[in-house]
């Protein structure tokens, strides 16, 4: 196999191929392709053939949620079928990492939809490209009391959040919104201007 | 499977085995290895598998070459039975990944002796654990007329260097250095005070 990277490398076969494959990742450049090429060659075998055995297994066994589009081994998954969590709520984020980060936090007993993606006019992705048909559906066919809206406080995640409210604000008693303001532990000097702006209107009683 | 992974991240099964993999990665953390993993579930399936298939297929096929230690899939490698190289020059570099550096220049078109490391004494690292009996048995089985010190231009790669050149100084007529100083394209306003010595040490008429 003779392609753009073997050549500038110089490396054929299967170092050439497996810098390739490596370059694909999201934040692996050349360089660093190279380096982990290298250190797949020098580790344990358990080790690198773990790695690949991983990979195989997890395109063999994952698959989505048919409730809450979560990624899972079994479907439903075992947050949906949770008989301790709350069905009649549900927290809607972007990612299922961002699952994983509310689950860290142990404070949350509810049930989650994933939509796999912000609103983006300018990358093509509109409503019909996120899992947001899905959730209507959730809300036509269960009791749900609360959506808590969970997307990232950026302008896509703002933005597809409010889409959401609009969307969904009859069929539900609330949607909430996480709480935008300081950082716990963050510094006031160093916190900028929309956050300052968001912690003094969403002040409380203290 | 429950590890410390798998349980920090409440992912487990084939997830927590893949983030557990990739965090084994080096420059790999528990983060990047999520990110990671996840790209890997939404990606093409061939560009996943292709991944998985190249690690494989690199611990099936790559050996080292008798001659240079280079990695290589056929032994002697491609650099060592080239008719057109000089085999009575040969270039000492630290890693295999300084002949794919080496070999990008196109400048050079002698062999390559692969040490696979540098002398530290603090990581117990020793003649003993590189190639370097492997140099010495070479240079005297066969005609070699320079030897090219291309270690790095560091503590360990200089102190490598200067240990080559004591022990094989007497086999060959000739042993040099890559030359050291102001890399092209830099600034001497911001060399360091080590490199600006050096430059001016190999000072040449111009």
């Amino acid at each position: 196999m003779t392609s753009r990277y073997s050549e500038f490398f110089h490396t054929t076969g299967a170092l050439g191929r497996l810098v390739e494959a490596l370059n694909k990742l999201p934040g692996v450049g050349p360089k660093t392709a190279q380096r982990l090429a290298y250190y797949l060659i020098r580790t344990d075998d358990a080790d690198a053939r773990g790695l690949a055995l991983a990979i195989i297994d997890i395109r063999d066994r994952i698959t989505y949620c048919s409730i809450c589009q979560n990624i899972t081994e079994a479907d439903p998954c075992r947050f949906c079928t949770d008989e301790n969590r709350d069905s009649s709520r549900i927290c809607v984020v972007e990612e299922p990492l961002d699952v994983i980060a509310m689950e860290r936090t142990g404070s949350y007993k509810g049930t989650y939809h994933v939509l796999h993606g912000v609103l983006s006019p300018l990358d093509n992705i509109g409503p019909e490209n996120l899992q947001i048909n899905e959730l209507v559906t959730r809300l036509k066919e269960n009791t749900v009391t609360e959506i808590i809206l969970a997307t990232n406080p950026s302008v896509e995640g703002e933005t597809t959040a409010m889409y959401i409210r609009d969307l969904c604000g009859s069929m539900v008693s609330s949607i909430t919104r996480l709480a935008r303001g300081l950082p716990v532990g963050g510094d006031l000097e160093y916190a900028d201007d929309v956050t300052l702006i968001r912690a003094m209107e969403g002040r409380q009683e203290f």
